[in-house]
């Protein structure tokens, strides 16, 4: 059985973890640590728990999770950074939902989310945690930087198209749709039912963190200049991610071609589920799941093709994503424990 | 025209309440105050009102609040005791959105509100602001204790029941719904979209402040002894109260007198709609008007009676029955400026 | 493994008995029927069982469901008690999830139902599925009626009262919320979502179909003559239902032994969460799992006790329960593929 | 007083005018038609008409129109174009808000709405009901086509752009998000609560017949050729439009300039906010209202413009606006009966 420690249990990615890693047949869970809960009871913040797991919050201090085989960090940007060197120096594998592991240039990170890097060594042993592109790395990485939610739907939408040199790199768009757990369990008024119900908007659209992460990802992919435009919006649902991803095409290709491109670069992806062209993938046929769908269109027959990308953004955009790759990192089947169906309706 | 200020613009009442304002015909908005926007134009925080209320917020400081006619407190409890004094003393009417002159009863009201009423000399003049009950009272008043949401439609539903001495008042059971905007604008995880979307539940069953609130009124009523069962609920909608009153009958009535009773008791209140006998009045066929439905039911003809009540909580729950107020206490027509229609779908 | 069918397979029970029976160890799925739909993929219908349910919809001429060992129905009520007889005939043991043998009387049934019950003799061999108190019959049965899921919380929540004689049989008031997916997929405009959401009413008030189902269980806990007032409404979200039980205590018992009786009553049973005295369960904290979780409360510690239960229609009020119901009947553990964590958030 | 009909009175257009109308100081409802609920009072359909709105439906043969100064045909397409000729040779001044007088091109309109076009000799005398770019037009017009939802955004959006020759005309890429009710109140499985909530879809993007409505009138704007991607998706809320309007700037021009460009274009059209440069227009600043607000945004002052549009899809994308246009084909103020404010939270 594999040790898990989780820091930072209180959030969304975290009680997520808790409900993928409480059934995950070779996972014990073993430590959860919380500064301000230290003592209480799990199963008292989140009832679904109830009964089936027992673990208290402890506090960081009480907490010895070096005798951890794998922590995963669902906290806020910055804490990983502090705790993952002694970790790592113990042996115990890491595993970082948030972004202090996922861009490799020092400056860059540090320019978009205002605080120091403290540990730039680790950045070029973290593997980027996208299963589906970065599988081997994974299997024997030690530290793994698990992407972003949106940077996960932008790169396995548009990497057929970049790799293969078919469209445009330099005018991407990607129009998102996030629901509002993505926001995270914080208080805050934006965020509100009263607020977020019944509403529909953008939001920054000047300069979403995601960008620089997935333009230096999916500049991986091609030679060409990449250059993108994201544009991030907030839908009233609690799970679900929406991408539209537009490009142009710069080659000639039929439509069977594309979406076998497509098929073939996902046929031994489990969890990326390519659909019958020209098919409305929804939101909910991801719910609670770690599947990712998609589907191509292309309007007119002209040389725009759009990528339609759905997924649950707790679970392959955040916490599923993350036992995937502790599935590898542990030389585990990648699906174990991960085949819930969606919740529909 | 009369000169209008709101003391604490920022919560749902308040904008609630510059919606109902801006467009009254005999008002004129003259001061907003809260001290943490001070000098924030209300239209910023409040983009529905850009084009329509000019105003910026104040500081209690910096607001002559005493050169209006009339103020509303738009604020938590115990803001208005404290400010109320001096501006009934300068001529100003008050009307107070909070519970402080809602309970006459000094110690009640410090028993369930924790705080130590500053001016208990006040609560016998302040009028209960239940116009279809006490219209005569608020048309004399200088200060209104304008009621809950939750006591008004206990009140508006029992009232003819108990008046007329048909049912136990010894047994009352009201099992009461509402939306999420009646928590208020504040930064809280419980309210949060996340957290109260797709979901349903009670809360404070052990004892809610409106118990006493509505107790004390009903007692008004009758004299026998009541007892109120209070079950608050709930509903994850932005708007709206849905109250299923429970009485059991003690006097032989048809269903037909049942009905005419409730329809004579309101036939001269504009705002208080008695549907059919045995219609389910909905919560939308309210959203965003001052009006109140509520439809009799008698489950096989036995002797329970259940009435059904329905009403916007931000308007007949909260800032329209306080407009209702002022256009009595300034002897306008009781419906000046509160003729909306309700939003339907 | 056993072999299973499912009569209905294009509504919310059927398509939830799918993702339930998808992932059940001991089940092979061996034919799903429609007559509409034949021919069509059910993945087709239904994206989120894509890759993890390979048959297709076949009309009920096609589909030899006298291989199979058990046939569940999911249909509208009056479809099982047609084909049940020759099923049973042929050694197929029946679960019927619609009401055809919820209710032993005939007459009864055929008055809330409006149709010839055409397979009477069957009604006293039908076993009522509800686990929790009828567990031994269930496992002897080869039909099984499933309960409905108002009736599923009532009779949990109100029978330690009833069966302990603690609480006056005659004065029950049962206050019911259900999420929209209790109507089910069927095109009807009060349904959709811009008639549903952020709205909330009480309907069927004169009477439920639910009501003799419930009274008639209720009556077996209790020789006192049972009258039970049950006012359901609808509450705009998918899944989830919350019952409020209100009950007369008509004998001293301090809220220790009361929260005892519940826990004792409930120890052996897994699907049941007593919780702490005093708790405001969540419908969330059941969604998408098998559990039912319930509280009790005592307002004023008067002689009003209120059981507040919750779970999720589509499973403990239906899918869930019937598979149950089939673990039961075959030997299998109780618990078998229905240990899904909630959903939260 | 204005004597008006409405034919098709039990759609969410029809309830729409109907809540403008009975508060239109200048208008008397006369006739609203509907064959299949002849005889049928209004505000038994529409509770929250209740009291305010007193008339019948009636069938189209009894509701003598001829007597109405203006007919709005709130109907399905296909309906106007069969009763308009008539009505317009009774001297009734009609406004459509159907598609059947939007496209001028007969052979276009037949092959996107499979409908052969009856009175195709009126197309040329069709206003199109855009009061922002067609003023005049419409004063002047005996018969108005009410523009289509998403068309509104998407002109108003972009037309500053193209009509000064700013952006290429040939790369338009419009991705849309609509509410539910844009669907209509028709009885439909995808649009029921359970499939509709907590969910986000692209639907119609092969082909919507907004498309041809919309590039027909940006093409009036610019000698360039018009070439348009939309993409319109299906948003969890009830009302509410959002337009995310991409365009390619080939022309150099200062963010200043861009916002005074916006702003000079629409500082005379009471119901167009151009909002702060930068901002995050929501949806629900305009719920109920008939505004309509937009801002710009320039990801990375790079050469792509990004125009957010938002709008209650009922009011200005529909009934609103087609009162507006009454408004002015009577000579009355344009604003008359719709300064409501919209309904936040």
């Amino acid at each position: 059985m594999i040790k898990v420690g989780i820091v930072g249990g209180t959030g969304y990615t975290g009680v997520e973890l808790l409900r993928l890693l409480a059934v995950h047949p070779d996972v014990e869970l073993t430590a959860i640590t919380s500064r301000k809960e230290d003592g209480l009871p799990v199963a008292d913040m989140f009832p679904s728990l109830r009964g089936r797991v027992n673990l208290k919050f402890s506090s960081p201090e009480n907490a010895d999770l070096t005798k951890c085989d794998v922590v995963f960090f669902a906290t806020p940007h910055g804490v990983a950074m502090a705790q993952a060197p002694a970790l790592l120096k113990a042996g115990v594998k890491v595993i970082d939902l948030a972004a202090d592991f996922r861009i490799q240039e020092k400056a860059v990170f540090e320019k978009w989310y205002k605080i120091e890097h403290t540990c730039p060594d680790l950045l070029e042993h973290a593997a980027y945690g996208l299963a589906e592109l970065n599988r081997e790395d994974i299997k024997k990485a030690n530290l793994v930087a698990n992407p972003g939610c949106y940077p996960t739907t932008m790169q396995l939408g548009y990497y057929p198209l970049l790799k293969n040199g078919l469209v445009d790199a330099g005018s991407l768009i990607a129009d998102c749709k996030s629901g509002v757990s993505g926001a995270g369990r914080k208080a805050e008024i934006g965020t509100l039912f009263s607020e977020a119900s019944d509403n529909f908007k953008a939001y920054g659209v000047a300069g979403h963190r995601h960008t620089p992460e997935t333009s230096a990802q999916l500049q991986r992919f091609t030679s060409d200049k990449v250059s993108l435009i994201f544009t991030p919006h907030l839908v009233p649902m609690i799970r679900g991610m929406h991408s539209t991803l537009y490009a142009r095409l710069t080659k000639d290709i039929s439509n069977e071609d594309l979406q076998k491109l497509f098929e073939d670069q996902y046929k031994d992806s489990a969890f990326v589920d390519v659909m019958p062209f020209g098919s409305h993938p929804e939101t909910r046929s991801t719910r609670g799941s770690n599947m990712l769908r998609l589907a191509l269109h292309r309007p007119d027959n002209g040389n725009t093709v759009i990528v339609l990308v759905v997924q649950d953004n707790l679970v392959k955009g955040a916490s599923g994503q993350a036992v995937q790759c502790m599935n590898l990192m542990f030389g585990l089947e990648e699906t174990t424990g991960l085949m819930q169906i969606a919740l529909l309706p």
